[in-house]
């Protein structure tokens, strides 16, 4: 077996990144804002979408040390972004990151990784992430079993709101031009081999548009009332899926899900905290 | 009068752009293409569509020597490209322009520039393109009227193929990623001031949608086939208005035109050579 329980707690190389206003609005548009979100999906004061923190957090996360896998038997499992600040619309962060945990599923390996980012200049904290992976075949290394058994459990009583958004057919085209260029998500052929009918939506444009819903009906549309948000994903969206975002609120707290067309819940087990 | 007739010849500094296979992806997708064009929509064997070249040629022409005008009072009239190679999904031109006419048609002026565009490593033609501006108001300074009357006239027949595309309400948002930012296309109350109840579409993302059913229906889908496009904008399209672009074939040229759901032509007089 090759992952390496003992790498738990490494940090790695902190890396750079930087953005400007074009790619908040490629990115806007690729998890749906259109005309009824023009200070997201235009240059006119504009703001910058929460969920952005997902393309420009997460850096200096030292995965190739855990050891090694075929990153084709990686699947993205849960995400969670926590912001500090509103997202500037051009920016430079430093990011640093840790393997958070390294668990032994049997069928494969479940990696952990948290990393945080500050302005470049500043060294003001802007956001946090933690993301965990699966590695299919990887498990029997012996390790540890982690955390079981669901989170964030939403209530017995029906959401107390309820957002459906559409997502088009060719949806994983604009949004891989954010950066997450994995033919899974355009290749028909590709996708065919790895057992899917067509290709599949990212998993985090579906963690988009979920944002997008959070920061309308819990935010005001605010993104500096938007505090974090974390998910799992459960099951893969097709493109052209409807996307409907239930949420049960407690003060600054929301439990959510995403659930399809098909009444399928694609992402599960959500979290969102907020200023009210 | 501010325009001043004399510049007619008068050319510009050459300048440089370059650009990447991302931005004929975005390029691509803001003109329509999707997944039935896997081929020009996303990375796997991409090829670039020729209208593309409005995007990377048209520079060095050097307008503000005319004299001066009102940028808010530039309408764009014609376009014409010419392509001497298929266009390479990441290159850098060099493209020299000039002032090739100024014409006074009294209630404005109406420039032609042309520009051709070449390699800047090899300096191989890659294209030429020609444009018509009309600066509303500007008119009255004694030039020349100019060549009149229709050109590239319709046959008296049915077309001999037809295209309809839809376009999405929210198209000039992701056409305008590609670099023209004018908030004629997506700010409304700009758009009211300019006396439109709505943003309107892009000329050139009209431009990009006819040239998607030429390559299409006339060169089959091959860009080494597609060889000129010329066109006038004779009506504003709004974003969410399908488009027919309507061909009648001669030989290796075809005159188009390309009309609204309305029945109205929003671009005429078109000229397409191509490759049989």
């Amino acid at each position: 077996m090759a992952i390496d329980p003992s790498k738990v707690g490494l940090e790695g190389k902190p890396v750079e990144r930087e953005w400007n206003g074009r790619q908040c609005l490629l990115y806007a548009l690729g998890v749906g804002a259109g005309l009824d979100e023009l200070r997201f999906s235009t240059n006119k004061n504009q703001q910058v979408l929460p969920t952005f923190a997902v393309i420009i957090g997460g850096g200096g996360v030292p995965l190739a040390e855990i050891g090694r896998f075929n990153p084709v038997m990686l699947v993205h499992g849960e995400q969670a972004i926590e912001l500090l600040a509103p997202l500037p619309t051009d920016g430079r962060v430093q990011s640093r990151g840790r393997i958070a945990g390294i668990y032994d599923k049997g069928t494969g390996a479940v990696i952990e990784t948290e990393s945080e980012s500050r302005n470049a200049e500043t060294g003001e904290l802007l956001l946090r992430t933690r993301s965990q992976v699966f590695l299919r075949g990887e498990g029997g290394f012996g390790g540890e079993r982690g955390p079981s058994g669901p989170k964030n459990v939403p209530p017995e009583r029906a959401p107390d709101h309820q957002v459906t958004y559409a997502t088009r057919e060719d949806q994983a085209l604009l949004y891989r031009l954010s950066g997450d260029f994995n033919p899974l998500h355009s290749d028909p052929d590709f996708a065919a081999r790895a057992g899917f009918p067509k290709p599949i939506l990212h998993g985090l444009c579906t963690y988009g548009f979920t944002g997008r819903a959070l920061l309308h009906t819990l935010c005001g549309s605010d993104p500096a009332r938007f505090r974090s948000m974390e998910g799992r994903f459960a099951k893969p969206v097709f493109p052209g899926q409807s996307l409907t975002i239930q949420m049960w609120v407690d003060g600054e707290t929301a439990i959510f899900q995403t659930v399809n067309d098909e009444g399928d819940v694609v992402l599960s087990q959500g979290r969102c905290t907020f200023a009210s």
